[in-house]
């Protein structure tokens, strides 16, 4: 890419870094910004590294917490102070948080066990997590795992590691969709939804 | 979006100044910084500020071009500078340029006439195009904007224009794509394709 200048091509390099953005979408980036956005690159700009600084984890649900604040999804304000949420991601968090009534703590793996990775019970912080329940403020904890491979193993492993502690284990419900059809839904969904039929 | 804390949700309306960027996926490049490439997310930090201090227009082309260097596209090394390429974007003038073997000079419009969007000729900088026409360096004007309404419009126009200066004046072919299929080139193009056949 050396038709660029050097500094509109080390731009689009940057953008690059962004995930998703290959060299086409990061040089319609760059000539969008500088042709029509200068304002919102500069503050785009300036909020990364501001937010660098600004930006750490809670100690407790290692969640994205501005430094010098409390975490929200810690707060004592909360209702269901007993229900501990594990997830994924933060992503899984705002998904939960934004489409569901639940108002309990959180706990983010910020990954899944998977051991070829390297990644096992201390990459996710669950000492810290078995100090929680051991505390004995959380009465019942819910995994909210992925339904893929790993992410089962990585709620398997929680759920003993919970029993251990005398927590009461739940897991979020897997079958079809809201608005699918059975005819469309693959095999394992559908195994899934019938053994974890439910009384009407 | 108060789910978020202060600067997090800060740095997602940042991200949502790109072009193509919704809510979603600005969480998720905000998350994928923060979690995985905080070193991308500083470099991209500075580098939108450098690049706003350090990248500026050509006088010439109108190509972005580095502050106190020299525009590579009207460089006096360029095998063809009798030839002078007229473009709407940067981003056509890096396609001519990556795609062909055209070593031209450009110019860059930078939009097209649009009347109605308030957008005339001087909005697209056409007295510097004419004042370097009538200096008598440019022996063709080879007119690549797009083959839209607007972009045919702006071709009639500079045509006209150069005409007026006795430049000799080209436009780009338009026609069936290389690799497409009679079959299913619309109606339009292939009327484009008809009337503009050469003999082989």
């Amino acid at each position: 890419m050396s038709a660029y200048s050097p500094r509109l091509s080390r731009l689009i390099e940057a953008l690059r870094r962004l995930p998703g953005v290959g060299p086409k979408s990061a040089q319609r980036m760059a000539f969008h910004l500088l042709d029509r956005d200068r304002q919102g690159a500069q503050l785009l700009g300036e909020t990364l590294v501001e937010a660098l600084g600004g930006i750490g984890r809670c100690p407790s649900c290692r969640m994205f917490c501005d430094e010098g604040e409390n975490c929200r999804y810690c707060s004592s304000s909360r209702t269901a102070a007993g229900q501990l949420c594990v997830v994924e991601s933060p992503a899984d968090l705002m998904a939960i948080e934004g489409g569901t009534s639940y108002r309990g703590r959180y706990f983010v793996l910020m990954g899944r066990l998977s051991p070829l990775d390297g990644i096992g019970p201390e990459e996710l912080g669950l000492d810290r997590l078995q100090a929680q329940l051991a505390a004995g403020e959380v009465q019942e904890m819910i995994i909210a795992t992925n339904p893929t491979v790993e992410g089962e193993a990585t709620a398997y492993y929680l759920a003993e590691m919970a029993r251990g502690q005398g927590v009461r284990v739940t897991r979020i419900a897997h079958g079809v969709p809201m608005g699918g059809e059975l005819e469309y839904v693959d095999g394992g969904t559908l195994a899934h939804a019938l053994s974890g039929r439910t009384p009407v």
